[in-house]
């Protein structure tokens, strides 16, 4: 088994954070290279950047190991983390349960994040003028549906399929989307399933470590 | 091998139409319950459908033959498709093969799909007080800026992994992707690729007879 990972990312790119917690679940040691989103017009649309990663987004993971495979698209990289280092695995054994742990995750993944992402909100503002206050409620009315549904979602398929009985491939979505909903100021208190998964995770090494604020380019 | 298989959808549902290419795909018979995502203010958002799926959007699989499971999110269940009805596959056997294809199909799912969904669309045009023109403009933003990392994902990682031998997991989000972007008039000339596998691709009955026009809500 090799470790001859670089994950290309940002400290505050939730969807590099998801990938740093897979490979410390994982155990896997890589190499960090910082892709800064905002400083030089956005390092991710510089030329030697987009010849990596032609979608121009963090995170990319490189596999020296696996003839450089350079693979984009964070819940495509813990896919390919679970089938090329599949112990621990981050995701359940049976095909329900799989099921169940990628719904959850990408409903984070598909209907949350991608609406309050730095693209976005740049967009919002500079193209339709939205101003700050509309903004943030813009940003708060995607968390807390989309937090809402994946509360509902372990009230409904958690117990039966002890969907968090180890932490893996939902609570590496879930961890960064929370801690983006407190950078907003987001009121959590309707979420008492997710906000006792996310305690839980913040008592462990992997997530402790995959911190945004421990990373080298931490500002 | 059981065909016990419910889909709940919308014709136009570009997500739904994913999982209906998916289906036809691998030879599976399939019921199918339309949920009007406007009619009665959603569907979707009724009581009897939440309580099947919390987060109120479709599509919704339920496979009778496994316990009644219902799962949700397009991509989660093509993963659950091709790990239970394993022949035909949607994705390859090498793992940075099936990466590739899982980043690209990735891009479309959560970078171009989610921003321009019926649910966005409303919120811009309700609470923000977008026009028309500048909705459209929203809209072809964000197929343009995704199509074209597509297209170049495709020219980058397409030739050495041969991504589309075969119509698959990409497939089936690349054709309803595009059937959506010639619906707001989108200009394609600059993605040659895609065009072309998307016309290979309407070539074929198990696309054909997943397209929103023949569907039985059709409008």
């Amino acid at each position: 088994m090799s470790t001859e990972l670089t994950l290309y990312g940002y400290w505050r790119s939730s969807a590099a954070y998801r990938v740093r917690i897979a490979l410390n679940l994982k155990g896997l040691a890589y190499r960090q290279v910082p892709v800064h989103l905002v400083k030089d017009g956005g390092q991710q649309r510089a030329a030697d950047y987009r010849a990596l990663n032609p979608q121009q987004l963090v995170p990319l993971l490189v596999d020296e190991a696996n003839g450089g495979a350079r693979i984009s698209q964070s819940l495509a990289i813990l896919e390919y983390l679970d089938e090329v280092f599949p112990v621990p695995a981050l995701l359940p054994a049976d095909p329900v349960e799989r099921a169940q742990v990628r719904s959850q995750a990408m409903h984070i993944a598909c209907e949350i994040h991608p609406l309050n992402n730095l693209r976005v909100l740049q967009y919002l503002s500079a193209e339709l003028g939205v101003d700050d206050e509309a903004k943030n409620a813009w940003y708060r009315h995607w968390v807390a549906q989309g937090l809402a549904a994946v509360e509902q979602g372990l009230e409904t398929f958690g117990d039966k399929r002890s969907l968090t009985n180890r932490p893996g491939y939902l609570e590496a979505c879930l961890v960064p989307q929370v801690y983006n909903a407190r950078r907003f100021a987001c009121d959590l208190a309707a979420y008492p399933r997710i906000l006792e998964i996310v305690a839980r995770c913040e008592t462990l090494p992997a997530f402790q470590q995959a911190a945004p604020e421990v990373q080298p380019d931490a500002q």
